[in-house]
């Protein structure tokens, strides 16, 4: 008999009897360092545990140490609102009824304001979504690059400018993790189209690499510190991003020094050796339909689940580098889900309804205003129209993975009527229907309804009314501003642009309001009377709109992206199909550094409106440039802005620097300063901007390192890339 | 146009730059004590918001209050492992691969071990596994008296006798609370048995209600500080117990000063005005598939949702009234979800299996060992027969909500191949089998398999053995114990009494193993040569059946009920069926206080085993009592045990106290005090129990009030409740 067994344990029973928390474990305590936690959680755990780490557990969540009582780790898409629930395994809702969330505007949106408070607000704001949904890891911000109009996935990410991204990207990502949520910095890198993303292999320049695609992610990991950062899909030299050595081990890892989680896009990891060895730390989603192939559990058959365990037993993957992986892990975890002290968050509340709305009525982009027929001025107006299927459509929904479970939207429509229903009669009309489509089904062709009848129907509410307000643009079906499909013309899609052009040609009052996260043709651009670019807007879409369409919010909003003339304007489209979309599934950027403005500028290619532009209810003037040094490498530019019109508004004051005369190939101007100011009428400010060395560096190919040139330089001030109205040279 | 809107929001955006921390709301401030914050999250909601915390929103969730950032509430089953993950709405699974937890034994064994410290281990684990599951309320345990064998749902309780009850009570609810997870004291009150639980109207004396079926749960509210309560399904003299006016407003929360929340059972409630005005604080489970009725919300006309708003509004239901659930209910909340300061749990953990393992070898209780054929000695046993369908089945399933999908479970069978298997030939035949059947169908006669040839097959095995063990008893299916029905007998199902016969006249050497959580009649009892009362022992059930069978481990748990020869010895059907089951959905408890021992001893019914009856492997004397008078109001008994046998063992000491000469119905005697005691061959101990005056009292129902008889009692001390080795006298 084990005569001992009662009898010794006895005294271990009294002693805990004593409190559960008096001898905390080191991993556990709060006032241990995180550091010191971790090495101790990692000693506890054995190599199944740590591998068990390393992988999904479910779609959209990695384990945790149940035996240590280290939670698992929860994550949702997306960058604009929380993801409604999800079954344990696959892609079908849960249906939970709690799960509605408040839609924020898509991230072109954010970028178009111009505003880093708004980013911080943003971030805030979404985090505490997350949070109160009990989220760890936040699956955005998205920071691509916009090389071409035809991007699927463009809305999501902050425009083509990497000075902009950079700037814009960081306070979303504190704001987010000041929640005790991680963001997830993605989709690194180079995932700059989704035309062929889980196949294309894409190669540029080293230069091309540093200056335009890689910065807002260099400045998410060491400006904002995100915790963990998620691999493309596409490949890169030849490596799967999620299992490159350079992009992940060489540049992230070693040279950024990032400390968090690399996490894979579900589905885009490929073989076991290359993610262990070359610097993944979490697989998700790989064949997530996992379960109902009958499998136990798919998700031990994960390139890091059995494989990763068979080649640690047979000395093929090393115990550091598994160490390596599960410290960061753990570090993600103390940062987030075993972070006692973070704030509560919060959901759908007031302040995030609000803060939506703010960010969307300072995104929303003037782009023509003829005869200042916006703010309107409904005298003499007696019955708007308002056309077009975007009006009235859910916009939340759709686009991929960041669509959306909203509690609430408004519609334009809703929103028009709303703020104009009292004082004019509001008739609607579709125009055009998309039709119903799934995602990843091309809908171009197939609208159900008699698109003619539609048309004709709107042309006659047209020719009725005092004014047309014309809602359209793309709408995040496949094809149309949505993931895993390219658009196939800049155009729009549905007749819209034979139905704006009839319209106006039985209306003189035809205000365009587009919805999309791209830029399109405007062939009728000359026939409206107003074109606002109103991006996803998310649950406030309709009451922004009408802000800005009657003048109760100043519009403030700047392109954050060039709108070409045509697709073939731009510099992605101007080298071939191995520039875009690739040649046998190889790509090479040709365009190189020359993306967006930097190419239409440099090449002399006038845009339809370019980046940084965006139209006022007021008006601006610029005086009294003086650029002094403060030290050896920072100079302060200083100048005088003034509101020149009738009503208070808010101006984004953009530095370029222009290098004069130079060896190499560089952009005529790059976006290097700016600074968004709000003036009531008649009020001035004087404006400061400090630009430091990195402003006037390029990335030299032959030193593999940042470069600069000695000689004169011009500072470009101004109120977008194209309208500069202030400059001085400097000499370095 | 709004000019200042911008502007205004300026300074603000620029104060909350510096922490979202800074200026923490009282209601989120760890610092400022519960009352205070619940006040201040009080008075900023709605009363939407107040309504929506009332009751259900999923099949196992209530609201938070998403806006203001507090979490909602999830509730688990049961009290022996965290049930399963299910789906939002309704019963189904939810298909998660982490939510198998370890299965603990069941309450009767829990009570079995007679030992507080076991109570505290078992609160602690599960409570961990309850927390790791990020669970806040957890649906147990359960202390309704064992009154009938009959009842379906005494395997989840703690036995007939209310002084055993309360005290094993409290430090499982203190262990469960330690982890910031809300034990939920059930069922609350007088579900004494199955049939016709939701309908039956029960009544009995107040006496009866006081002293003998309330005791467990005053404990658990007044020495516990149960943060929550479960109504029971029945009736209680013409209100359902959940909107219940004595029990839940005079009783527990004015009388017991009750200040946590009354959560209905699942489906318990039955309209609005008695559930709002008699104490009810959280309805759940009416109409729990609802959501495939095909309506929008069901929760939304739950009895407390929004018949309680039209109330309101109405001036039906008072605000002061909903105040006091929102301040209790948010009470609840501070405790567990809203409680930063708790501990992380563990779930499946080495410690929660050896835990389970030493509180089931505790509590398995040794009924008759002939010629000490227990512990095994395998000198000259080459074929041991297991011979039982329990000795392979898996008994953590089934039996209703407290089912459990576990990590891992160890058979009978499995348990004795790993302990005996290298030293003896383990051959298996089932015997018997109960065929497959779901929860709620009656399982009694469908088997299968063809009884006859399973009988006879291990009959055969048996005749060919050196020694038999035989596993069978109850299983959890409907009508063996189980929710919602009664058993219809208390003979042994599947015919096992013909088989346990027919192998006792084939082989001498029969060791019965019963597992279940009921008194069962044993007609071969004489013909055996051990039985082993073993209870649903969970996850370590074989190891510990093992244990006890190879003597690793000393047997020393006694009975927590009485096992009578037959069930017409029974008090509570010994007055027909009014009293049992009821008539007309009527039920008078006419056995009053005499329950279990209580009975068998007043009315000199000699039971099969008695109440706190259990054998040892070593033996015990007992002698020098002496009863001291320590105040006023307090007695010491104390006397010296002797463990006179040749192996370490544990025994139950156990006082009673009887009132010699009464004028009043008084039982018999009454256990009063006990206290376990781990004793080496030959070692002895002084044990000491104290007794206050509630041991002499009794409920007085002329005044309402507890009373003392003046006058000679008796303090027994014995090792059962017919055991009894030393009295003495005092005088009151």
């Amino acid at each position: 008999m084990r005569k001992l067994k009662i009898f010794l344990l006895l005294p271990a029973l009294v002693i805990c009897f004593t409190s559960v928390n008096a001898q905390k474990a080191i991993y556990l305590d709060e006032n241990q360092p995180i550091e010191k936690r971790i090495e101790h959680a990692l000693s506890l755990m054995t190599v199944d545990e740590k591998v068990a780490l390393c992988h999904a557990q479910s779609t959209f969540t990695s384990a945790g140490v149940p035996r240590l009582g280290i939670p698992y780790l929860k994550m949702s898409d997306g960058p604009h609102g929380i993801r409604a629930e999800g079954n344990w395994d696959g892609w079908k809702n849960a249906d939970w009824t709690i799960d509605s969330c408040l839609a924020f505007p898509a991230l072109t949106c954010l970028a178009a304001t111009f505003n880093p408070q708004m980013s911080l607000l943003y971030g805030r704001s979404i985090g505490e979504e997350a949070r109160y949904r009990e989220k760890n890891v936040l699956l955005g911000p998205g920071v691509n690059i916009y090389r071409t109009p035809l991007n699927g996935r463009n809305f999501e990410y902050m425009g083509e400018d990497p000075f902009l991204a950079s700037i814009m990207v960081v306070p979303y990502i504190t704001g987010v993790q000041e929640n005790g949520v991680a963001a997830c910095l993605k989709h690194y890198a180079f995932n700059n189209q989704e035309k062929n993303r889980f196949f294309v292999d894409v190669d540029m320049s080293d230069r091309a690499m540093r200056e335009i695609y890689l910065p807002a992610f260099h400045a998410g990991v060491t400006k904002a510190k995100v915790w963990s950062v998620m691999g493309a899909y596409n490949l890169f030299r030849g490596q799967y991003c999620n299992q490159n050595d350079l992009l992940l081990n060489k540049i992230l890892k070693t040279e950024w020094k990032f400390d968090g989680a690399v996490i894979s896009d579900w589905g885009g990891v490929h073989g076991s050796k290359q993610a262990i060895e070359h610097g993944l730390d979490i697989e998700m989603g790989t064949g997530t339909d996992g379960l109902s192939s009958g499998a136990k559990n798919v998700y031990d058959y994960y390139y890091m689940a059995n494989p990763y365990k068979k080649m640690l037993a047979n000395g093929e993957a090393s115990v550091a580098t598994l160490n390596d992986k599960v410290r960061r892990i753990l570090r993600l975890m103390y940062r987030t889900s075993m972070n006692n002290d973070k704030p509560y968050g919060s959901f759908v509340s007031e302040a995030h309804s609000k803060a939506a709305k703010q960010i969307a009525e300072e995104g929303i982009v003037l782009l023509k205003n003829q005869n200042s027929i916006l703010p309107l001025n409904l005298n003499g107006i007696k019955k708007i129209a308002v056309i077009g299927e975007n009006a009235t459509r859910s916009l939340t929904i759709g686009g991929g993975s960041s669509g959306l479970k909203v509690k609430y939207e408004i519609s334009p429509l809703k929103g028009i009527q709303n703020r104009f229903g009292s004082q004019a009669q509001i008739n609607y009309q579709m125009g055009y229907a998309a039709g119903e489509t799934a995602y990843h089904v091309n809908d171009e062709f197939p609208s159900k309804l008699n698109a003619d009848s539609l048309r004709k129907e709107a042309i006659k509410l047209a020719a009725e009314s005092d004014l047309v307000i014309f809602v359209g643009g793309l709408n995040k079906n496949s094809f149309q501003d949505s993931e895993d499909a390219d658009r196939k013309t800049m155009d729009l899609p549905y007749n819209q642009n034979l139905l704006v052009a009839e319209i106006a040609k039985v209306n003189k009052k035809v205000v365009v309001v587009l919805i999309s996260g791209n830029a399109i043709t405007m062939p009728w651009l000359n026939q409206a009377s107003a074109v606002v670019q109103s991006w996803y807007l998310g649950s406030e879409s309709g009451n922004a709109i009408a802000s800005i369409l009657s003048g109760d919010v100043n519009p403030s909003g700047k392109l954050p992206f060039t709108f070409p003339k045509q697709l073939s304007d731009n510099g992605a489209h101007s080298f071939g199909e191995i520039s875009y979309p690739g040649v046998n599934l190889k790509q090479y950027y040709k365009d190189d550094i020359l993306v967006g403005y930097r190419w239409h500028d440099t090449k002399k290619i006038a845009p339809q409106f370019e980046f940084g532009y965006g139209l006022s209810y007021t008006t601006f003037s610029y005086k009294d440039l003086k650029v002094s040094k403060t030290d050896e490498k920072n100079f302060t530019a200083t100048f005088t802005v003034t509101n020149t019109g009738k009503v208070y508004g808010a101006e984004v004051s953009q530095l370029y620097v222009k290098k004069v005369g130079t060896s190499i190939v560089r952009a005529e101007k790059e976006l290097k300063g700016f600074d968004k100011i709000f003036l009531k009428p008649g009020e001035s400010k004087i404006v400061s901007i400090n630009i430091d060395a990195e402003a006037f560096r390029y990335y030299n190919e032959s030193i593999k390192n940042w470069d600069s040139e000695k000689g004169k330089y011009e500072l470009l001030i101004g109120g977008s890339s194209r309208q500069i109205f202030l400059k001085e040279a400097i000499i370095i």
